[in-house]
């Protein structure tokens, strides 16, 4: 087999990528190690940057979002009991978010890579890039007890934290940042109307809380918990009493609680691999950066990955020229650190830390009061969660 | 002896707040156990907000900072081999800070309290308030061989970090919040034009350095440093030579040089004691809070407390209201807190911390870059350098 593109992992970046690629009439083939019911079953994020939201109208997959999909003007900062909100909107000049779970979106550019005949390779098992250091790289897989292998001109790792792509470059080429924080989140979803009809992010001595949703009768909350919390040691009443002691009443009183279908501990943790090209190998997305959740920009990061990433290669095929490719990992990354200080700024302003003295937690509760009142920092907060641009 | 207010301390603020009180008709008398020409031989600040301004103004003592001071309407930010303005009066609405000594500014303050007839006491050894948690508080002091009395309505603890005031308070009744940096800086004055119109911070991998200017001729230049330097290890020409390795060269080259006639190495503190009023003692300025240097807000919150004190005292004597001193500490505290996180923040990003590792090394970076590409971050710099209302 051969094709331009052999595009690693059928998450959102994989499938944006791929249907951006098709549209420009460049042949590619997406393989996944998991099938198409495991990859939907995987419970992700859910606020999307308006960048994102037209990278996704431009592959043409953005019909069922816009129907479904809530735009948010705002959110909601809680901390010392009051409650403020951040007018995304008024402080962005227009800008907005849109929630719409990951989930769906995924399942929508499927579809539509069904429709439009773009070949994926699902429970393709082994995927291994091979000769990507030199000019005819190729991918090789099993699938029913058969080695397959494609020949293409690029590959893109879009397979995430844990995949094949970052681990076939050799060690010594990559530069690794890495942090982790000192606490997980302990999240839940249930088919409950979302207390508030935007966001709320909540700093409470016994640690952050976040309330959040999928659609106006899904909720996603999360409560900040210690790494060695057992999800057994959660009942659906700890979690609903713990997550109304972080609210002040009047949002702890509008929580409406009903059994959770999904619950899970994530560790939080910042990480760049970097650059995020080896030769005729991209990187993208989680496959090259890690956030923690709060500011919501994982998949944000993954999207403007692909916006750099496509215009390279479309520049590449269109006008034979390679100064895209080769500004991509420079461009990519740029914008990465950016969001990855944001993500690393909100988190530690919101949440407790284990071993904070009290000249830090005072730090962090002024940090919290001048944000507040100060307009220039209440928008340096919203122009980097609406997305700063590409 | 008999007073409405004893000023412990003949710094600015001491002088500041006397001459407010004198000015308004209550009578004050200022106490310092070291003699004028020493106070006077002290290095300090030199970089006043406007409210400041305003404030020595209202004290009727600006008349030589107004002719001699240099107004600055920004100043740069350099790293990574850039230099970036920081445009302090496009950013905040026409805003500028004033360079002018805080030992010009205190010989002022001397002269102008020595025209109105204020009293001070020079060189009064062993000061000690007494009984200021009850109603008739006095201060004892002893001045050639005589234990000398004042009674007093409050007492006004201006007498810096290490007086005799804060230490009067019960330790139980004080909540002590603080931060050592893990380096100093090295400064020297010298007879120089300064290297730059404005003033230049820099963030170097060789560490921080700051060109400064107390005139249009005398230049003050610092280096960040190791805590364990010597100051005789460091002769003029090594200074010289540090600090344009951390300049790029079109700043570098434009450095004059020639000897120093001060040079010192100051450690880096952040602390904030609380509350700032003990009964009938009131802490003003250093004696309750210490910045580090970097963002000059020292002297400026100096002058904020004035200004929240007087106003307080003037509407008790005026009006028979304990409301302004009631409110006091707690106004003061919470521009004093806005303060020593922008101080913190400022010092964090623009030093090299010891053990900082790689992924905070980066998001350091990323800030700088962040920030000189924002315009709201740039106003975050701008808003809280020339001084957050009072």
């Amino acid at each position: 087999m051969r094709t331009q593109i052999v595009i690693i992992g059928s998450g959102p970046s994989g499938l944006l990528l791929g249907q951006l690629l098709s549209d420009a009439g460049i042949s590619n083939i997406v393989l996944d190690r998991v099938g198409k019911e495991y990859i939907l079953g995987r419970v992700r994020a859910g606020v999307l940057e308006e960048g994102t939201v037209e990278l996704i109208d431009r592959a043409k997959s953005g019909t069922r979002m816009h129907v479904e999909g809530l735009p948010h003007d705002g959110f909601s900062l809680v901390f010392d009991g009051r409650d403020h909100r951040i007018d995304l909107t008024g402080l962005t000049g227009g800008k907005r978010v849109m929630v719409y779970g990951q989930t769906e979106l995924t399942r929508d550019l499927m579809e539509r890579r069904e429709k439009s005949g773009g070949e994926s390779i699902y429970d393709a098992s082994n995927v291994q890039p091979h000769d990507f250091d030199g000019n005819s790289p190729y991918v090789t897989y099993e699938k029913d007890g058969i080695t397959h292998r494609i020949d293409c001109d690029f590959i893109a790792g879009c397979d995430g934290f844990h995949g094949v792509s970052r681990k076939s470059i050799p060690e010594r080429s990559l530069r690794i940042f890495e942090k982790v924080y000192p606490f997980g989140w302990l999240g839940i979803l249930a088919d409950v109307p979302p207390v508030n009809h935007e966001l709320i992010y909540a700093n409470h001595p016994r640690g952050f809380a976040l309330c959040s949703m999928r659609s106006a009768t899904r909720s996603r909350y999360y409560v900040q918990c210690a790494l060695d919390q057992k999800i057994e040691d959660w009942s659906d009443d700890r979690f609903w009493d713990e997550l109304r002691r972080r609210l002040p009443p009047h949002h702890a009183d509008a929580v409406i609680t009903g059994p959770s279908f999904e619950k899970s501990i994530a560790p939080l943790r910042s990480f760049v691999a970097e650059p995020m090209r080896f030769g005729r190998l991209f990187l993208v997305g989680d496959a090259a950066h890690i956030v923690p959740p709060t500011g919501a920009k994982g998949l944000n990061l993954a999207a403007s990955d692909v916006h750099y990433l496509f215009s390279g290669l479309a520049e590449y095929y269109r006008d034979s020229s390679d100064s895209g490719i080769n500004a991509y990992s420079a461009r990519a990354l740029s914008r990465v650190w950016k969001a990855v200080r944001f993500s690393w700024w909100m988190t530690t302003m919101m949440h407790r830390f284990p071993d904070t003295g009290e000249f830090d937690q005072k730090i962090q509760e002024t940090e919290l009061d001048y944000l507040t009142h100060s307009r220039a920092a209440s928008t340096v907060l919203a122009e980097n969660y609406v997305g700063l641009p590409y």
